[in-house]
This record gives structure tokens, sequence and C-alpha cells, in this order.
């Protein structure tokens, strides 16, 4: 387990580089990433290439024992190939042209910076084929950044087209597909497919989707143009790309087919304000909210099933959400601890130094301006020294995460409330307040390894998959089903049968209605014997076979069933018709562990969080009061000790079975 | 009183229809709508014309023993006649393309559409001039839907020259009517004056509201070209367009002049959501409000003083609203019945059954998209069941709603509040919460047969207005005039008088200031011994030939007089300078009721709404509670009896005076 | 003294001129301004000249002993010259061109509209180059209102191109002083420099601020070209500008330089509504914020050290506020009065009566559009008659107030709420509360002559600047500096040394950490021994030499300290490093000027000031509440007597130390 971070050298003076590199070795870091946003200091003007500054600084970062991971720079095309070459810009849906002045202005689909790609990254990948000290490569950086996986310009255009006519063969199959018989929305040909723009009303969301897709799939070509260049030049790179937390426009899962390794950019204290329903409190200001980056942790260590880095973690402060807060004290360590508590095998901190210019001088490194140390930096020193080598996480329950459900209930929320990572975090926390460690994948994985699998909602749904899951519970596997699965053809159009479709043998059960609600109407259900309030969106089940296991208390849907159960072969799946409120959810998930024999810990108390990895236990306080760690017989602490102190972390050897952990002063 | 539906054989395979159609008889269905978004089915390519599909699907309809009604399919021109004439298209303000992938993407005053229309409008009655089974058509569908009546395109530039050359004959009359010597804005010649675009400030408001008369217009001509044509082929149809709920930028009024029959689409869970602005609760998320939903009855019928269709009946939970709530049990059957009191003659639920494909698959119809029955179902055969002949209402009361003065005091709101639907409903509701039948009409028509009417605003006024309402009060008419009345003469410029301009002689005061006022300031008046609440617009009255019945008692407007009214030969004119709350609306209401000699209930509870059309009573409840209906001397029920249920209706023999509605355990 | 007009005789019959005239001379006013919007009345067509009707109105005023302020038509270009050059237009940062119809729809930087703009300039003024009745001129009106300083057309690329050039000579001059080598944003030459246009991300900020210094030196060119010919023409004219109200994008002192006399336009009923964060109280809605008006009038009068003018004075309700309440009886006298307190020497009130036409129809004039008087027409005659001559107000602190540090805290607020009036707004009005006149100054101004200075915030710091404070203190000043004072260089780039950069000799600390806050986090620091709240902004200060008055209580910030201060020379400097709340503002505020022997009055009840001038002193009350005037010895009194009624005035002979106000029946 490692600690780096992220150097600009290009912005320094060249004499001051060998103390930071110095300073960066007696904090015991391993890794520097360099380079992704270089290009106009690489190639000032075309064809005039300037490498001697990055050929200086990562022959010192190797005197100095450590490893560089180089960038291609592709996220930022100078001026002058953007005014050379201007169709290489992306454009909104009504045209207006992103221009020059930020990063990320490029289009995915552009012949012209397909080729200009190509030209750079052969260059600069020929340069460092043969240097010992570079580990490896991120391509590009934070793919669709900023709203660019969707570009609407004319390269776009034909492109959709061709990825239409790849997928249909005959454009009367896509209309089929699609369903264009409604609104006169027949096409002629794949040419008359164009990108989504203004109109009227709402699009078709069988368009809206397949251009989701299409979007999706171009960064993912893109990107393998850029890995196939580096693995033909040296086969032996590291080659990674650092994605982005809660992201939702680039499947994931897809790009990291084409990567050795999946990296992504934690920065807890940013997302608790600008990607999450709830205000953020207090304490979540100060030091995140460990299910939110825990949720991103496990699907970048389940897209390859295998340990993931933290490409840029939080040094402090920063400048892109609303506020600013200055983390807890040792807050940057703890997030350190909790990325290897749930897989990751490296930490780089997000910069060295802050920023002289441009946009980010709002932004904290482990080094001031002046390059004095900043609060970041002896955290990150400590967590360098506390940190060791651990086999992988090995997850007991698999949670079911689709980018393609994600797109189709955004097109269709059928309420301003439903948003896709929100429910799946309803889940999702239920299972970390258990302290269950969760593989998170797409459905199409193989199940077969894990006790319990739950799938929040599979909106999108063919036989194929069905008859998968159908399999895994035949099998043994404890499955539980959110609400929403099986209402759609993987085209977005509803499938003959009644929802959940191709779900309905196996679940016992269709569903006879569905209703968003807003919060002013009441919402309960009744299950197991207690009354729970739900949220957002209600189905009313028809249970033909199986058991009914909760009933609506209120509304129209009074009395009509609401949480079913059935056996099946060796295994029992469950659906939850409703989006359940908190109680509810622990309710659901403790039933389905214990059903699944998956050991667990009592409900844990919010922002305290327990992860078992290779025979040793962590505890990781996110809160601003001290918890009790109880280990019958004793405990080895590596790190700590019994007494978990605010924003602290302890580590022990043991397993989940072994430990209690208790909230100072809490009411028994 | 007759019950159909909309139904789109094009969606299903044909081997389906048959059973479709006999389910639809079995359940009492009488009309069929069809068509209105077929053009991309009946013309796949230009010139090709396919139409047997729909001759079969009539063919059945008309075995079954009902009748279509066909439309036009121009809402929808297809992808190729996009592709070949895209100058079709409407534009933005700003320029951008409404581009085709929804419906309503053409301009109606595109020549290029309008030649097509005539094209296709037609081929398309051609086919069916002989049709036995053919009732009628439905020309397009909800004209201006998506804000579509108001186009900027170069079509529309040019007709809006012509138009106001046509109106002002000399541009020098238009620029003296508009007052634009005012921040340099003269025209130099028609062509100069362009449909209005992005500035820095705001536009003249005169210029805008000659822009809005000018679309409304656009669209009357638009219609006209379908209804001169289908009217050529074939005098006997019946042609009728499906207007929409509060809808504000199409004179409706002046559609309707070409037609033979309104008829209109009404989703009242969808309109509490997002056409009012009060908060929805929880009753009215199930059942909508009787109100909302009654002023557009009573706008449709006084449109040409005849009943009314209901082309679209809500017939569950639907799409568009922010929330999808199924409604009250019951509900689907309350409507029909709500909408038959108010002077329906025909419902039609949208639609037969759940599309599988397009924008429209969350919208339920009265089967589901197996083709099982869904909860609107039962609800429409039983209406059918109840529903019998009768003769038209007769509407002792008027209230007079004018589109003009909707656009102008949109276009000069003075106060973010200032809503004029909302304004108008104050009066609206005061009059039905005393179970009195109201024609919604235009000041224009002749007001001789009502013993009282209501004009929430007269905003644009002119001399020959001011003359026939004076008229009207002197030959022993009640007059109540609400606040913002005479402001401006018909250009939108002030009066050379104070206001209420040429009101004032009739009314007796003139306005000596106005002032529009945000929540947190108080605002009261006395009227009649009682204090009340007033909100967001006050007028400060002079009176110099009327009795100040009611005074302000806050602010610096203390002590001035608020309401005033005045004996004009045999008959009395009230007017209100402010916006009263709902308590002063109801002591204005029942003072002028009981001076017309108008039989009234009590005021109702909210929510349960009595009306009596042609010797019966409807009492209907759109409440979770259930109420009493006492009598005196017994009752003879059609539907229902003493109690009517939540959600329920009761029909009696009678009139409004013989029936007294109680809410049950309601304080005496 | 003197009270005066704004009148648009080219609204009004000319037979009605007259009788508006001998009624303004009889209110007592002294001014009458005219003819901003009439290019289109002048010039009807290109070259047809008609300019009868002014010289008849001129005449008219002059015969009737009052002077004509004319202004150059430049705001609103007619129909025809639009037409015929079309590039004169605006454009948004997405090339939306801003058309014609209201007005400011000109481009400051148009080589077209500059010529056209000196032929009318020049026709105009010769016109009346000799007219003894015109007294001077006001340049066009209101540069930039409604958001048109920044300007993104072609003309403007070009001119910011030649505009850099000048400054920067080199194109790697550029680069360097921005610090473009971020994100691969390295400028090859001036030409590529363009307005910043949409981009995926936000903009460089040196390349923000920089393109708003260069939109605003636009302004102040153009209005030089106007000057100039204005002063060749006729050098005894007094050439001014009517500026507005908290206005963000135009340097105000760098356009004072090239006039005579600064006025600006206040309305201070609008201004609580829409350029405030507080929500206004019924009192505001009523009479304004005298603070929010009277640093207005300060800053104005301090542009040029001299008397200024309300060319536009609120005469009663307003049209372009959210609500338009009516003001309180007596409002329009009180802002006279509380103009000349402040400095004003002329209030013309704007309009003479309310426009018939266009888009100011809501807008109140002294006479109402049928020609009888207003509410405001006796508040404006009975303040022309109480005003006499003054010399000029001698203030005893300096705020300083820079427009390059409101853009760039603006570019970069680090948190939503930071806003930079709003915090200024914290220090002057606890300046305020204690009667002291205050003049609001550029840093640059030399602050000899005051006894104490208070500087918010030094954003943007050079050398020069911190060298000039340094001196400032060592002779005796007393200097209090605000927070995020030395964040920037003057390119807007971080400097080497951490804040308050050159300020840190100065100061004696410098910055360990800033944070931005929501405010549901708890936000205290200790001072002089008490706890007060903060808000939005915290910075942790290291003091190397300097004693710590204030440390923070609560966040991580806990014990660090706050507020430091230290003695230099013969004065001391304060630096306060959060946004203090208002009684933590009150504290500072207070020791500062006591410190500096400052004579000051106990702090005031909100909305009552006190303000001294030329040996008078002015109670005016902007309350509900009367309040009661005591003076030791009684008081000469001009205006009114010791008890100042609601929105009343009172004016005495004496001095701020002679007065002790008191709110009636407060507790003592």
């Amino acid at each position: 387990m490692t600690v780096g971070v992220c150097y600009f050298p290009e912005h320094w003076p060249r004499q001051r580089w060998e103390r930071d590199i110095e300073q960066m070795a007696e904090a015991g870091l391993e890794y520097v990433r360099m380079a992704e946003f270089s290009w106009g200091r690489i190639e000032p003007e075309r064809g005039q290439f300037d490498f001697e500054w990055l050929d200086e600084a990562i022959e010192l970062i190797g005197d100095h024992g450590m490893e560089v991971i180089l960038c291609t720079p592709t996220a930022t095309p100078p001026k002058w190939l953007v005014d050379e070459r201007p169709e290489i810009l992306q454009e909104d849906p009504d045209g207006t042209v992103r221009e020059f002045g930020s990063r990320r202005h490029y289009c995915f689909n552009s012949p012209a910076y397909r080729e200009e790609t190509e030209r750079i990254v052969t260059r600069m990948a020929e340069r460092y084929a043969d240097n010992p000290h570079v580990a490896g490569w991120q391509t590009d950086n934070e793919y669709g950044c900023h709203e660019t996986v969707r570009c609407y310009c004319a390269d776009c255009s034909n492109a959709f087209s061709e990825w239409l006519a790849d997928r249909h063969g005959d454009v009367d199959a896509l209309n089929e597909a699609w369903g264009t018989t409604f609104w006169s929305q027949q096409y002629p040909d794949f040419e008359a497919v164009e990108p989504p723009g203004p109109t009227p009303a709402e699009h078709h969301p069988s368009r809206l989707l397949a251009y989701y897709r299409f979007a999706s799939d171009s960064v993912v070509e893109y990107n393998r143009l850029q890995t196939e260049i580096l693995r033909e030049i040296n086969d032996d790179w590291l080659v990674t790309h650092n994605f982005m937390g809660h992201f939702s426009t680039l499947d994931a899962y897809d790009v990291a087919g084409d990567l050795d390794l999946v990296s992504w950019d934690s920065y807890p204290t940013g997302f608790v304000q600008d990607r999450r329903e709830a205000e953020a409190t207090v304490e979540e200001l100060r030091a995140g909210d460990p299910d939110q980056v825990g949720l991103n942790h496990d699907i970048y260590r389940g897209a390859l099933e295998q340990p993931f880095w933290v490409m840029e973690q939080q040094p402090g402060d920063v400048n892109w959400p609303p506020h600013a807060p200055q983390p807890a004290d040792g807050a940057m360590r703890l997030w350190a601890h909790h990325a290897v508590a749930h897989g990751g095998d490296a930490v780089l901190y997000f910069r060295w130094r802050r920023c002289r210019q441009g946009q980010e001088q709002y932004h904290a490194g482990l080094r001031k301006q002046d390059g004095s140390p900043d609060r970041g930096y002896a955290d990150a020193s400590t967590a360098a020294e506390e940190l060791f080598d651990l086999g992988p996480v090995d997850a007991p329950v698999a949670l079911l995460h689709s980018y393609e459900n994600l797109w189709a209930t955004n097109i269709q929320p059928h309420a301003p409330e439903f948003d896709y990572w929100t429910h799946a975090g309803t889940y999702y926390r239920a299972l970390r307040r258990r302290g269950v460690q969760v593989d998170v994948v797409p459905p199409e994985r193989d199940l077969d390894g894990y006790a319990a699998v739950v799938a929040p909602t599979l909106y999108l749904l063919d036989d194929a998959l069905a008859t998968r899951l159908e399999a895994y519970v035949e099998d043994g596997g404890q499955l539980l089903i959110g609400a929403r699965s099986g209402e759609k053809d993987p085209y977005n159009k509803l499938p003959d049968a009644l929802q959940p479709g191709p779900l309905a043998g196996l679940v016992g059960a269709t569903v006879a209605q569905h209703e968003s609600l807003p919060e002013q109407v009441p919402t309960r259900v009744g299950y197991g014997g207690d009354e729970y309030e739900y949220r957002t969106w209600a189905e009313w089940l028809d249970a033909d076979d199986a058991t009914v296991q909760g009933r609506h208390r209120s509304g129209p849907a009074d009395g009509q069933a609401a949480v079913v159960d059935a056996e099946r072969g060796r295994g029992r799946v469950t659906y939850c018709g409703v989006w359940p409120g908190r109680e509810l959810a622990d309710a659901l998930v403790g039933d389905l562990l214990e059903r699944a024999g998956v050991t667990t810990h009592a409900p844990l108390p919010d922002g305290v969080r327990i992860a078992e990895r290779d025979g040793h236990v962590w505890v990781t306080n996110f809160t601003d009061a001290p918890v009790s760690v109880d280990v019958p017989g004793g405990a080895a602490w590596i790190v700590g000790h019994e007494r978990v102190g605010a924003y602290d972390v302890g580590v022990l050897e043991g397993t989940l079975g072994d430990v209690t952990v208790t909230r100072e002063n809490s009411e028994p």
C-alpha cells in the first residue's frame, strides 16, 4: 500500500524542483503523477517539441527512489491547435461551440482530434519508452468532466449514424426496435438520425438512450486508441485512467476493459456538497460521507475485481464545491486508510503544491504556494508510514449497478426526486451499516461467489439476464431486487408483459400499478410486524407465486402488496416495490444477510464504519465523537487502539466477527 | 351523454384490433378518436399513401356500432418532410431551430407547411368523404402545446409585417397607436417590425401585445385552412379541435368561431401540479381541483354557448406532471359526471391502452399494455352506463374572460405573483362555492340574459365596451368589476384619463394610486363591518359618484377607499380595487348574487360541488370524506343516494334550491 | 441646494408644455433634464434633423427662470441606424445579437457607432452651443445598464487584442503575467486572446479580470469621445453622467475623471428589493435603506471629492423592481434631505409626468398621466423650499473601495454568499451607525487627511499600495483591514508570499488557512472579552509581529488567531480575518474610531441616521416610529423640531457632538 502525489514541475522554477522532490521522498511518497495538462508546454508550436524539462523532472524523481506515472496530455489541446483545426471543438445541443479557455474542449469523435491524439501520444510514449522511472500511464484526465461525454457536433452526428447502422443493420430494424410509430417518428435512413437537439417537447426515450450509449462508447473507443499505442510501445507499462466520483455519463466498466488498473479521484468534502440529495452535516463538511466515497471505491474495485488506486486524493480545502471548509484535523490521513480498507493499493494526493496561476489557485496542495507544508502534508506522511501490504478484499455481497439503468431512469425519472444514485445508495448504506464488504458490479458479472446479491433496480431487462438471476437463486443465492425492475426492454420500450417482465417468474408477482409521490403525501408500508416510511416511488404488487411480506398502509394503495418473497430451488428472492426509507432498507438488508449467513456487525452509528481486508479490520471514524472498539480476548492493534477518536482510524488484526464498535456515551 | 376513447391501432398488431374494439363496445363506449399523429404511417414517403390499416380499423369500429372521430395528422410532420423542407420548423427568439424528434415542430406561418397541410388534409378527407362511420374531424392536436403558438422564424417575421400593415395601413399610424416615441423606438416601415428577439432590456409592451395577438391569429388562420377543406369535402361532418386546460397563448374563442363543436383535454391531477399557484393537497393529487377543471369546462362551453366535449379525459396516472400519483378509486368516473354537470355531452378517455413505445409509456390507458383492464376501465364503463341525455346548462351568471387581458397583464404583471388565472380563479371559486353555474365568456358577448356579471379584470378597455357595460347595468344588471380594470387602451398604452378610464363614469370613482406588495407586507381592508385580508395588488380609490363600501386598513393606504359601488339605472355596479382573499371574494360575490336574486347554496366545503343541469342536480365529492345531501320532501335519485362517499357522485332530479349538502361530522 | 426634474416634452402635445413648465416653476424647481432618448425624434431619418421642438421646450424653461441639462441621445440609436449598420449591436458570449427594441443596444467598441456618436453629439452640441439656458450636458444615460458593459462581438475581440498588446507589448509577457502554463492555456499571439465565450469549465481568472478591465476601459474611452466634443464646442458647460446604484461592471472613478460633476440615479425602494442580500423589511419597502443609498452617495461624492447630484430621484412607485409598494408619506422629501446631508447639491426627480407609452408606464412621475399632481409633487415642492446653500461635507473617515477588487472577488467568490458589496456594506453600516461621514474612495487616493481608514478588502495588491498604506499608518493613521486582503497580485494570480502578501510586514501576520462556510456551520470568534458571530469567510492567522486581539472559538479553527493588531510608528493597524457579523463590525469600528479620536454618536437605531454638513446636522428617520433629538443647551432648528416623526427629517445648526437621538419608548 503506497502513497504518492500529483506534481506539476512546469508551474515552478527549475531550481525549486530538487527541494520539492526531496520533500516528497522524506514524506515517504512512492509515486509521482505528472504531465496531464502539459501539451502547450511540450509542444509550444506545431512540431516544436520540448521534453527536456520533463526528462529532468523524471530523472530527479527516479534519483530519489520514486516512480513516475505519466499522463497523455490530451485533455487540453493548445490554442495553436484549436486555431488550426477548430472542428475539434465540442458543440452544445443548440450548436453553441465550447470554446478554448478551460479544458476538455475537444470532441471524442473528431477525426482531426484522433489524428492529433495519435501523433502526440506516440511522440510522448516513444520519448519515455525505455525510461526506467516511468511505471505507467494515465490516459488523458477525467474523461467526461464538465459534461463533455455528450457532444452534438457534425462529427458526432456522422458517427452516431454509423454506430446505429452497425448495431441495427437496417433502418427498419431501428424503427422497430425503438418503436418510432409514435408521433410519426419513423426514420427514412440512418443519416436522418441526429444527435438529440432542441425540440418543442421531450425526446423519444429510445433515441436518447441510444445517444447516451453511443456517447459513452465514443469515449471507450477514443481511450482504446490511446491504450493501444501505449501498449504497442511498451507492453510492461501499467495503463490506467482516473475516473470521477458518482460520474453518470460514462460507463466506467466499459472503459476499464482496456485498462490494467482502475483509478479514481476522491474529494470527500466536495462530494457531500455537490453530488448528493441531502444537505451536508457539519461533520460531513469536515470529512465527507464514508458511504458516498465507499460506493465509488467499490465501483472502481468492482470494475476489474482487483485493487484500485485513488489517483487524486483531496489534500485540504478545494476550489470547486460551493463552499471550502477546512477538513477536520487528520481527515487527509483518514481518507487514505478508508481507501485501503476498501481495497485501494495506492493513494496519490492532488496536488503537491498550491498553484499560483489559473483556475485552481483556491485548491490546496500538500505544500502551500510558498513551499511551506500545508495541513495535508503531515497526514500524508503519517499515512505513508502506517500503511502496509495487503491482499485483496473478499466481499460476500454484490450490489448490481448499471450505467444503462442510470441513463434510462434519468431519461424518464417520473418524479423530480427519482435519482438513481440516491436510490441505489439507500441499499448500499444499509449494507455498509452492517460492516459488510460489497462488490459493486454490473449485472452481467458472474455472481457465483456471492452469498447475497442486492439489485436496487434492474430497469432495463432482457431474458438472458433474467435467466442468469434465476440460476443464481436456484443455486442457493439470496437475492434482493428493488423497485422499477423489469420495467423496460433494452431499447427503453415497455415489454409486452407487465413489470417485472422477464423477472415475473422468478419474483412470482407482477406490478399492478406504480405511482410517484411528492413529499406531502403520507407513504407507509408494513413489513415484518412493523410500520415503515417509504418515499417517492410505490408499486402495488399482485403476488401469484410469492409470499406477501409487506403491504401498503396509506393512500389508494392501502392493503396492496408492497414486498414479496419466494423460495426458488435452494435460494430465495425478495422484491421490494417501494423506495425504502432508511429503516426499511435496514430491515430488508438485515433479513437478507441473515438468511445468507453473512457475518455482520450490529447497525453502526452514522459516520462510523468498519471494514475487513486480508485478515485486518479497519475502524474509520468520520465523526466528531470518539468510539470504543471491543475485541473479546484482546486485539492486536496495528494502528491506533481501542478508543478511536474524532476523525481517527484504528487497524487491528482479525475479522469482522471479532469486533464490536460503540459510540461512547450512547444509550445502551 | 356519451363516453368514448382515443385509440391508436397503428401501435398494435392488427390481430389485436378486433378484441380491443369488442372490449370498447362492451364498455358502452360510443366514439373512438384516431389518427392524430399518424402522418408517418399514412404517408411513409412522399406520395406513397397507406390508408388500408385505417380503413380496416374504422370498419371494425363501425361494425361494433361505434362512430369515429378522425384527426388531421398535421401535429407531426414526418422526418422525410422535415428533411425536404426544413424551413417549416419553428424558431426560438434567439434563432435556435426547434428540431425534429418530438411533436408540433412546425411554424403556423410557413407557406411550405400550409401547402403540405392542404395536401395531406385534402387527401385524407377525400379518402373518408363517404365513410358512414366517420362522424367528424378533430383538426390537428392541441394547438400551441409545448409553447408553440409563438414562433420567431423569417416566415413569421414577414407575416407579422403584413399583419401589421393590414391593421394599421400606414406605419405612422402604428407609431402613433403604440407610442414609439419612447426610447427612440419609431419604426420607419412595417418591414422593420420584427418578432421580439433578445434585447438588452424589456420589450415595448405594445409591440409584445401585437406579437401575441398576431401569433394567436396565425393559428386561427391555419386552423381555418383545415376547416374549410373539411367542410368543402363533406359539410355534414362535425368539425372540432381539442383545446388544453388553462392554456394561455391562443385565443380559444377566436379558434372556436370556425368549429362546430369545442372540445378539450382534461387532466385533473396533472393540472393541480403544473398550472396552479398553490401546492396540491393530498386530496387534489388524488382527484384534482373541481374549480380548476370547472373553469375550463365553463370556458369551452362558453366559447360557442353550447355543450362541449372532453376529447381527452385522464384515465389514470399520467406521464407529464412532476409526480404521478394514482387517482383515487372512482375518480375517473367522478370526472365524467363532473364534466356532464358542467355541460359536457361526451367524455372520451385518453387512451385505450398504455403505449409500449415512445414518449408516453408512462401514461395509463383504460387497458394496460398487456391488454388487461386498468383502473380506469371499470370507471369508464360505469359512467357510460349511468349517463343519460340532457339539455344544455342554463347559467344565471357570466364571468368575463379575455385572452388579450391575460397577455397584457402577463407582459406587465408588476408583481411576480400577479397571475391572471389565479386572480380570475379567486372570483370563479367564490361563485362555484355557492353552487351557481357560470358562463365564462369574452367581454364582447351579449350579457342580456345574465342576472349578474363578474369581470375579474378588464385591463384593456375601449369606449365601446364601457358603453355596453353601462347599458347592461342601466338595464338592471348586477356587475362586479375587479382590480386593474381600465388601466390600458387596446394598444397597451395608458389612456389620457386615470384608471378605470372609460369605466370611470359607470364606476363613479378613479384610482388615485396602485401598488403591488410582497407577502411580508400586511394587507387588510374593511368591508361590510368585517376586516379581510387581500393580496398582491391594491388600488386607492377616489369616489366622486359612488358609495365607499370598503376601506384600506393597513400601510400608507390606511383610510383610503378600496371597494365602491353605485346604482346606475335599474342596476348596480361594484368595483373592488384589491385582489381579494378568499373570504373577501366570498363576501363580494355573496352580496352580488343576493342583490341579483340568483338562487345559491350556502358556501360549500372545499372540494364538494353541486351543479344544476336541465332539471337535475349533481353532487360531486372530490374529497376523502363523505357528505350528506338533504332534500326536504324527498329526492328522486338517478345515481347514488343521500350519502355521497369519498370521490363519489350523486345525481337527482330537482334544482339547486332543493338541495342542502353538508360534510358529515362537521360542526353545525 | 436645488431641486429639479427630468422632462420628456416629446411625449406630450406641444400645447401642454407651457402649463407643465409653469407648474415646475411653481414647485420651486431649478433644473430640467431632457433629451436622453430623443435621437429618433431629433433625426427621424438619416440627415433629416428636427430640433425645433427641443428649441421651444428649452426656451419655455428659460422663460420660467430654470436651466436645462441636455443629454446626448446615444443610449438609443434609432431603427433606421440599426438597419443601416447592424454591426453596432452588442453580442452575448454565445454570439446571440442583442437586437433593437429596448435601449442600450450598441457596442462601445464599434467603430461604426463611434462615428455615428461623433456625428450626433457634434450636431446637437453645435445647435445649443450658445443657448443661455443650457447649463450643461449629461453624456448618454446610465452606461452599462441592463448588463451592457461587457460585449462579445467581433469589434470587441479586435479591441481587446489591441488593448492587451498596449498593456503587455509582447505576448510572452502576457503569458507570464497571467500564468497561462496551466491547462495549456498559452497564447501564441494577441489576436488569439478573445472575449471569454462559452467553455466546458470555468475561465482563467486572469483572462476574465483582463476582460472586465478592458470592458470598463472601453466605456471610459467612449465617454471621453463625447466629453471632448462637448468641451471643444463650449468649455463653460458642466459635463456629467448619471451613474447607477451599486453598479458593478463599470469603474465609476475612471469615468469620473473626464467629468465636471458626478451624478447618479437613486431609487431607494427598488434597491432594497433587487440589489441586496437581505429581504426588505416593511419599513424599507416604504422608504429604502439609508445606508444602502448612503454608500452610493458617498461613492459618487468620493469620486471627485466634491458635491454630487442625484440626477434621477425616485418620485413614487416605480416599474422595475419585483414589487411596487407606494413609498411612505413624505419619503420623497426625506430622500432629498438625505442626499443633501451626504453632500448632494441638487436632486432632480425622475420624471415629471407618468408616461403613457412604452416600457415605463408603471413608473410614477411628480404628476400623473392626466397632468394632476401625484404623491411626490408636494414632497418635491417642500424639499425645494426647505433646502439651502451649504459648503461640502468634511469626512473624518475613508472607506477604500475598488472596482477591480469587486471584479476579482466576483470571479472567484469561493462561496456563493461572498458578495463584495454586502461584505463592504458591513463595515460601512457600522460607521454610519455612529453618525460618522465617510468618503468612499479608491485605494490609490491620498489618505493624509483622514483620521481613520477602513479597507474592507484589498484583494489585489501590489508593493506600491502596501508602501502607501504603511506610510499612512506610520504617520499616525488608524487603519482597519478586512479579510481576503493581499490574496492576489494585480493580474489575479497568487503572489509568492502567503496572504496578505505585500501587507504582511505592516499587519505583522500571515494567513495560515482560509475557509468558506455555509450557514449551517457554527462560526464564532472571541474579541475584547466578548464572543461574536461571523459569517461565510474565515482566516486562521499566524501573528509573528502583532498582538492577537481575537481568536476563533469554533470548528477546526478553534484557538487560532482571527483578529490582530499592531502599532506602527504613530499609528496602528488592525487586521480582521473573518467577515464580521453586525455586532463584531460595530465593536471593531467603534474601537477604531475611538483610538482615532473621531467624534461619534452612540450606535443609532436601524433606519435612523444623522449626518453633519457645514455646521448643520441632519436627523433622517427612515422608520415608522418617531425619534427624539436632544441638544443640551438648546437647538436652532432649520427644518422640523426635536421630535422627528415617521419618515420625517430634522435639520439644525450644530455639529455631530451636540446631538443625541433616541427612539421614543425604547428601553433606556
